[in-house]
């Protein structure tokens, strides 16, 4: 079955942070594909990529790049598929760089930009953009606010029971401990 | 007929940036509505026009805001469709604030975000996204595409034909003679 | 006994900061309430929180939250209490996308913003705001106040006279040991 | 009558911004004074002022300034009243300095930080404060949203009746000929 | 005869920017073409330019854009020629945006990045480039710095001769009469 | 007499900032002398500047310059004299980027830094220097900032007695009359 | 006998940072007192510290604060001694709110501001003041500065002879292997 | 033989980074030297470097520098020779101190500016210059830009025949592996 959504990254370094945009579209049922598309390393590829992408049955690209980031906004230039851009957090300007060279993008090319390694949410705006044409996504993605809400709810009833000392030393350092 | 976009916009002063979206609808046949929506002044108008977007057919928001710009973001956590954010610019932070209130979502909710001041990237963003849905538009935006190129190729031609100082004197200083 | 502070965060994850509010109100006698309540992930719980706080006889709130964060900003817009702001320090803009998002509110809905992770000054401004009503917390400010100043002039007693080297040997080192 | 509001600022460079806290005031007939005190110019002065303030009745000080903005923290280190910091828009740094200045404020000593130069939020969250006590103040608060709602209804009613282009051309163009 | 420099741009409106480079160039007797290339509007146009420049005897290319700025690193990453970059300053972000998605290349491919605006600069470290192989450069570059150095030396001998008052009436306020 | 103060400047259009401190030195009634330095257009003048000033009988040097400010820490690395540096506002980073060049000098070489343009801070500093050595400044230094007191309280006393608006009708709109 | 330098900070968790100062100044031969002085906390400590430091024979300040510094900046409008500032760097903004709040002073008012973090030029900036007065410490300053130049040329000699990998492997490892 | 290229940095604190440029030129068979040059430590070495530097036959200078970087900015004054700056990451700061100090050059003497810490690309712009006079490197360039390509094309198939969780699992793992 041909993928939706075509996951691509500059770099095999963001995959840690790119692989959140996979496991939403899995959640949600959306077949994708992810690979690395290197706009200053393999142009070509990334030519050619961008401008068959449409022709292959892909209806979204979500591209991932950091510094001076120009995947998303050159795919979005050759394509003229919905682009979603992900600006990767870098050492040195915190991504700062990364979200300047993904978000200002002239008039005539937009990339739909998203928060500072927030590929979750590039995954999911991918979603609601596809929800238009597949109206079984819309409920989903009610079920998916829904249960968000629950969580929080539930947390929110679970301090209050609790007090803040109480749900600090009990859940958050449980948590903590998971995590050492 | 049933508006397609709705745009809407924190302030009436708004409108000189966001007018921009609209004319890009325009120009592809989307119907559209525009309207003022404000989160802090009109919060329950806000709260009603996120909840019934979807019900009543829009199938794309178009959002702009400046400062603690938080309309496009608490609009996207009502509803479920695809929302555009538009940051605009501001007097004492240039837009800087508006930016990050509108791009750095957190998990859960997405905002597509465009430049500072960009509505014209947010109208060709719905289209791109609406393009999935309706092929026709597919077309238009390649004929855009092909003819940003060729004006592009025009005036490079017209460059290299007059040389700077020629392009300088006759086509730019022509251009400015209009503004003023 | 009804609280007179609602102390609200935007995620779980805040609490560890918000928390030093809680702290300074039970130092100051006053009551309060703690609880999550989320801009995105809960907005109709935010808009019942805010309309109801001031009928429950909550009389100044305390928001925090990180990133795009709305909170504090929304809250206000629906309630007419006063609403102090925490921008809760971010893990790739250092909460500078926070503060921005808190303070730069439009005219006719302020929020009293403190500094970034500062949810201590927040509980402060709360017992200040206060005192306005309840002149006895007035006295105990004055007493916070004074106390404060004989812990820095205890301080700087003892760094005159074990000199700067014995007291980064003996006071400040054995500050870290149990930090260890 | 006694003034319940103090307002002052570094310079009287800075009225034009700082006046707007003061016409805020009279709409919700609130007394007040406004004064100049600079910390690094009259230091005595603003000393004197601060240890006063509470003495002469005062219950909320709004203070506004530029630059290396110390008068707001200064006051509030004296005091034990609420304080209210406008940071004021710079030549070189629009304000981001007085920003800083003005509401990284250290634990133990808040700040009530608005937006930068909106003097105008630092006026309504001073009546805000003084609302706790003071409950007619309650109803003149919703009242003043209620009207900032129907001004934003109206204008979206007029935006949506007369289209963005006529919007433009008779509201926003008559608005910019009263400017000129 | 051949251009030995290719001076390109985004958009004819950062041609009275990227014009002092090609005077700089001119002075030098250095043989340049000057043309618009927009990597996001004519995405193969670039292809093919970068591609091709070496062949056509281009042995150095600047290139200028703004915002998210994408020519001068896509261009490097496509020839193997020496690239400059010259970030032009834009309205909302004054230029650091396209300063940094110009200079913030990953590792593999560099951009020669100079100031904001200073396409003055590109031209001359055009010049230093190509002196390494162009011997006669070298001592026209000395004469440059020649020149530069006594034209600072003129202006410092008149203001001490004049003192500060005299140089600003007479030098300064002639300066400016020119510029009215 | 030989001057005790030299001030310099990267360029002649540093001038109408720098000027301010020669206006402050003439006010105090000490001898200096002020001329054009350029680091990069005039290394061997700097480095000789550098090297002689102490021998000359200046103490202390005031140094401005923007953008790339390399100027006063160039100079202070060759002195041992105070060297008090001025960042000049830039057009494109508002002279951060001076601010940055100047202030952030490595262990070893202090630049005595102001704020952004304050020549007249630079001034008032060298004074307060040069009163170490010679006490008749101080009382002069105590004088200037007395009359710095009765300035603003002067200004206060207008404000008090005519009101805010009488005092923005009367004093402020005449001031500006003044600069028309 | 009597301390020429005084060294204060806002807090002893400065100590560390600020220890500096007092470390150039015993290298120097310069008597100083350093003690623990609140803007914030110790109003009125600071004010008397600052009212009295000049006849208490202080010649120079040294004050060094993080966040909203006010510290130096109000020593400042109180003595007329020159007030040397240090930022020191704060975990959300890393010190620019120090910077800036330490640096950014109206006209009238100078603080002599060095890098952040950096108290060790702070304390090199009081010798070269002093060195004005106490001729000895010029030839001292001299030394430094040849000691520094010296320590420079031998790593650099170092560096040639055992080549770059060489040096990493033994100077630098072994350097490490020491703060291990 | 004599060196091609000439490698300075401010410290040796910077050799960490730099070296990167070393091995890039020793992958093409540049002869280089490596040394300590300190624009503040060591001004006359730095002038004599930078005097010298074109006469014993280095045609390209690398030069790197932290904070108030004036190494490549000052040696670009002094030698004809084209500089190439490294901006090296600061700790309070983030390098973007010395990315301003080393970019923001006045008209009139350029440096080639990379990424913050970017020392490879440093090496491989100066590879790119030396290859308009040496063309044999030219060969060496496209071969090295098709060895990045085919990598990043190694690591794209690997991604897609393993997934990304497998891809995760095996190949960034073992990587994590080694560096503990």
């Amino acid at each position: 079955m041909n993928p939706q959504v075509g996951i691509i990254m500059g770099s095999d370094s963001d995959l840690p942070v790119m692989k959140e945009a996979a496991l939403v579209l899995e959640e949600f049922g959306i077949t994708f594909e992810i690979t690395i598309v290197s706009a200053h390393r393999t142009p070509e590829r990334m030519f050619n990529y961008a401008r068959e992408a449409a022709e292959r049955g892909i209806e979204v690209i979500i591209a991932g790049a950091g510094g001076a980031a120009h995947l998303p906004g050159m795919v979005a230039s050759i394509t003229h598929l919905p682009v979603i851009g992900v600006p990767v957090k870098t050492s040195s300007l915190s991504g700062i760089d990364s979200l300047f060279s993904i978000v200002q993008m002239p008039r005539g090319v937009p990339v739909a930009t998203v928060a500072i390694n927030n590929a979750r949410n590039a995954g999911l705006l991918a979603v609601r953009i596809l929800s238009i044409k597949y109206p079984k996504l819309q409920e989903k993605l009610k079920e998916y606010q829904e249960s968000m809400r629950e969580k929080v709810e539930e947390k929110a009833a679970l301090l209050e029971q609790l007090g803040y000392e109480g749900y600090l030393d009990s859940v958050l350092s449980s948590h903590k401990q998971k995590l050492d």
